[in-house]
């Protein structure tokens, strides 16, 4: 795909979440009632604003582009073996969602032959979307639009690490997790997808998670991508699954990363 | 101290503070030089922000109450012995300030004979400013403004935990924290003083913490106490010193908490 088609892709994108933004809103602090989707032990809270928001997305979606296959959170996927499929994450980071922190986002990608190649997230109580296609990122802020990109941290020594919640991890998953924040300046628990956010913007050098879906983290790839960040699992490949995820600011940053969370 | 004076000092409190708002917005997300000052093997970055604040709010105070005591965290104490100490934490959660992450707070409260009469917390990248006397609490979102009081949650099982980071426990401490947790219904970590302010927004029911500074907890404590909230240590008393804290929404689940704290 040329750049043209990616920054038009990238414009409908941007159009369509924003527009979807007053629906999160509606139910952001307003006693919001919680549906249990119990998995596999880990509490997974649903909001209406979730079915509601990826509704309101793949109506946009059939409208525009009716042979796109689409791969969403709570609506499952339709014709997502095509060329091209949308994958959408209507409300990540739904444990910030339902307890009033904006640290979740609405999420949305695009996928080209199953590689995601342009990705986008709102906030729409901060007013702020990030976007990238894997060369380049973006942070429009109100009427302010700048470009991302990573700080140039090269050691475990200087960096700051994110993960959402320890309960993610499996007891073995732990004790990697473990040592990598014991190497690191700091470490930051309650990130959702508005950690890699900030990786890509240059306030947080590594995240590592585990336990993703792919909605989780396909359409954040082509952000971090387009900052200059290097996005893999646990083991240094595509993590276009989910599952292990490990991102770092540079490469010599992820080589230490990853060589420490093997041991 | 009468309601009319009450107001009066909650009034010079939010113009100060919101007057020093900018300060912080000048270091928020612009690549901060972080001094580290470890205290106990824990990592606590103070921000050339939060020095600047200080200085700020002290000369204000000064300007206004020469004859007043002022407790900080960056300059020490001066004169705190007296009828009226104002307590100043200038950034609370540096964590998240120097990772990018609007979850820190300004706070500023007036402690008569030692004990909070009110207490402010300003968020200037959300433009939110939280505040209490006591018997009312406030929440200041741009133009609007509206009362906060707790939800009223009855018990654990329905009840939203929050703390800032598992590492501000000791050992036995966090066996005691994930009693609490395991009861809970969703527990979420990343919080700083935002998170006492969405328990006083009825977001969240519990807070959780240990190793506070007195100005750490002092000014949130009329905001919560306000909103209707119950704040102790985790034995019951008032935690005017810091160290544990324990609040809950609601007086029947503050017994629980208690009780499970105890084990």
């Amino acid at each position: 795909m040329d750049r043209d088609e990616l920054q038009s892709y990238l414009r409908f994108t941007a159009e369509a979440v924003e527009a979807a933004g007053p629906i999160a809103l509606r139910y952001f602090r307003a006693g919001t009632a919680v549906a249990d989707k119990r998995t596999g032990g880990f509490f997974d809270p649903v909001t209406a604003a979730d079915r509601e928001i990826e509704t309101f997305l793949r109506d946009r979606i059939a409208e525009r582009f009716p042979a796109h296959g689409v791969i969403g959170e709570e609506h499952g996927s339709t014709a997502a073996d095509g060329e091209l499929s949308w994958v959408i994450d209507p409300i990540d980071g739904t444990r910030a969602f339902i307890s009033g922190m904006p640290a979740w986002g609405m999420m949305m990608g695009l996928l080209e032959a199953g590689r995601p190649c342009l990705g986008l997230v709102h906030q729409p109580f901060l007013g702020e979307t990030f976007s990238g296609d894997g060369n380049r990122a973006w942070l429009q802020s109100g009427a302010t639009r700048r470009e991302m990109t990573v700080r140039p941290t090269g050691s475990l020594d200087d960096a700051v690490l994110y993960c959402t919640h320890p309960s993610m991890f499996s007891p073995s998953e732990l004790a990697c997790f473990e040592r990598v924040a014991s190497r690191c300046r700091m470490s930051r628990f309650g990130g959702d997808c508005y950690a890699y956010c900030l990786l890509a913007l240059g306030e947080v050098d590594v995240v590592v998670e585990s336990g993703l879906q792919p909605y989780d983290i396909l359409p954040l790839i082509p952000i971090l991508e387009g900052a200059g960040a290097v996005v893999t699992d646990w083991h240094g490949k595509p993590p276009l699954e989910g599952g292990q995820v490990a991102v770092a600011a540079t490469a010599e940053l992820h080589d230490e990363l990853l060589a420490t969370l093997r041991g």
